[in-house]
């Protein structure tokens, strides 16, 4: 079976945190000039590991093996939050190019392949899957046409072509070419920690649908309106809440998540009743008929309040992803390394965040690998995972990749 | 009795207006360049109208009368919430020059006069009422010295140097002096509108209590943290929210009023659990013993939170003002000039705003005189009264202001 080289995983690892360092972690947005020396970078070691190596049209960095035989796709992404942690996708995307190496260095792998890229902008900089959606098809010209960076407001289009691929065809994916997709990636969770686990096999994604809520008043002054005649948008969203805390645990499946990550309220100032607020509601689960029934109770909640008055209560679905499943045999395959290298030390979990994987599921056999993140934290510089379990990881997943080649 | 000069009062308060004009409004911050020039202007109109007038130490406007016999202390301020209206305290300003001129102009009034005061920073560019409160000895020089401005960070110090005012003694209140305090202002409020009156003869003037409410939980990523363990600082705040808006109504008086203006969540971002948030809230009332009652429960339910977690709630008095009773002679003195001018068109009310004669009324008998807000509409450029309305208002205060220095 291939066989991975830990130091030259990892050195490649730590290269990669070198753009964009910030603190122990990295701050890599998609398309910042960073971000593009980071994918050139990539391209560079993609071709040393035996692959043909570009960055397309949206900046996904594509390596594509010489194999004669059957062959996987395999990534994740090298962009990051703002200010985010060193692995997070850039881990899957090396665990890409060391499967690649692993197999070159193997004759037993002569025959098979893995092609191997970085997807763009799954941090959202720009729009949602940016990278992957616009491999399957799912992505339209007008879409990056509107698209302005988060962090500075740059139209994709201008990145783009700054970074010199305004001009390449973006990657379109060939189906027929894959036996499936394989993405590697931080838990960021502490569930594997807790479970003193070192190997999460990925049983499916959840699908999130998100909310916006809005709640219309007057605006007036906190010491001369008296309370019957108010209309107080922020006593009408914090009531909203309470009505989702109360109804939604009678409803949710055993896996579900809700958030209220965000709050504004207008003007936001000490004495004046709020005459405008907005939220963000966020639903996560396995299941589509959980979030189905989860979204009618949130619309009957806010019809219920703006029948009742005296805001007026608006909710729209702002984005939707619908959950997957892994691919039964690849889970398989990915359990049978596991057992081998770490046993007694794996377990199937499902994923709640969101990952390129989702995307490429639509389209092809999927599964994913987790590795433990210290301490549950992602999304934040000091995001880590211990040395022993990157270099496990990547061995099971080579491994779990090879026997699928080979089945 | 004193005549008001309807044309003359009223082209005094356009011209104030002049003085950092915002569409039909004004934005005039205390100390500001354009408020500092506003006051030399009205230096000079109180010299005008025979008052020995300065800008004293802390940026009040004092005009002084050279009367032999008894004299009230009037005013209000001219400072501006940002982008506020013409009217609101100017006008009050401007009722007592006018005031001043109408009892110079009458023989009857030769020995009563006024002392007229724009009070620096009632709208706390700086801090809460600096001008009323450094005259009743109640502003130590600390405060002015960690003051800083809202709008701009400029410290006070070197506001009131800019000013030309830095050496200048800040002017004390001598009660002996004075029978009494009157203050005139919109009234901020819709009430005098509804009610189709044209004067408010103000009973008292609320008292307020302003907590900030913290929250302190954990922030985690809202896709991997299970319901069970979160620590949602921001279900936290809004279930607080409700068991205030529940448990209240049931202890108000009925002229209670309370608000939550002000909500923040940390990192208020769509995907990531709070892990802290803060409220404020503010409580509004003319007794005492309520406010207490209030402030009581507010307490209850944070320590009730606090040890049912999973949050740590943690609630802070940081302001309060005491209630403050009008004087009966002078509110009767009001209500005959009143219903002299405007029978039946007049109504006693409390103040639920806070105003300079608050700070006053600690020292001195004290009453207010309100006018009608169009649309109850204050604090924003189109606020408004009727002209009519101005100068009516302007009578009823001259006439009881020498009905109770004659009395």
């Amino acid at each position: 079976m291939p066989k991975i080289d830990g130091k030259r995983l990892i050195a490649d690892q730590r290269k990669l945190a070198e753009f964009g360092r910030y603190e122990t972690g990295v701050h890599r947005p998609c398309l910042s000039d960073i971000d593009v020396a980071s994918r050139r970078w990539l391209v560079e070691r993609m071709r040393d590991a035996g692959l043909d190596a570009h960055i397309d049209g949206i900046g996904n960095v594509v390596g594509r093996s010489r194999a004669q035989g059957p062959v996987l796709l395999m990534g994740s992404h090298t962009d990051t939050q703002p200010r985010g942690g060193w692995l997070d996708g850039a881990m899957g995307v090396i665990y890409g190019i060391e499967v690649a190496r692993a197999f070159r260095d193997d004759p037993a792998c002569k025959d098979i392949g893995v092609d191997v890229v970085s997807w763009a902008d799954e941090e959202g900089n720009f729009g949602s899957f940016m990278g992957a959606r616009s491999f399957i098809g799912a992505l339209d010209e007008a879409e990056i046409d509107r698209a302005v960076s988060r962090e500075d407001g740059t139209p994709m289009r201008a990145a783009l072509a700054k970074a010199g691929v305004g001009n390449v065809p973006r990657a379109q994916l060939d189906p027929k070419r894959y036996r499936g997709y394989l993405e590697a990636h931080i838990e960021q969770g502490g569930k594997l920690e807790a479970s003193g686990k070192r190997i999460g096999v990925v049983t499916g994604i959840v699908g999130i649908r998100l909310f916006r809520v809005s709640f219309t008043g007057q605006q007036n002054h906190a010491g001369t309106t008296p309370m019957p005649i108010r209309k107080d948008a922020g006593v009408a969203l914090t009531e909203f809440c309470h009505a989702v805390h109360t109804s939604f645990p009678k409803l949710v499946g055993p896996l579900t998540v809700w958030t209220v990550g965000q709050i504004n309220l207008d003007p936001n100032m000490p004495s004046i009743i709020p005459g405008k607020a907005q939220m963000l509601l966020q639903v996560r689960d396995p299941e589509v008929e959980v979030l189905d029934r989860l979204a009618a109770e949130a619309e009957r909640i806010a019809q219920a309040a703006d029948a009742a008055g005296p805001c007026r209560v608006r909710i729209e679905l702002i984005s939707r992803t619908v959950p997957t499943k892994s691919d039964p045999g690849f889970m398989a395959a990915l359990d049978a390394a596991a057992e081998k290298h770490a046993p007694g030390s794996w377990m199937r979990m499902p994923s709640g965040a969101g990952h390129d994987a989702q995307i490429l599921a639509l389209k092809l056999p999927s599964a994913m690998l987790f590795v433990p993140s210290i301490g549950g934290v992602s999304h934040h510089y000091s995001e880590d995972t211990a040395e022993a379990d990157i270099v496990l990881g990547a061995q099971v997943f080579a491994d779990a990749a090879a026997a699928i080649l080979k089945g």
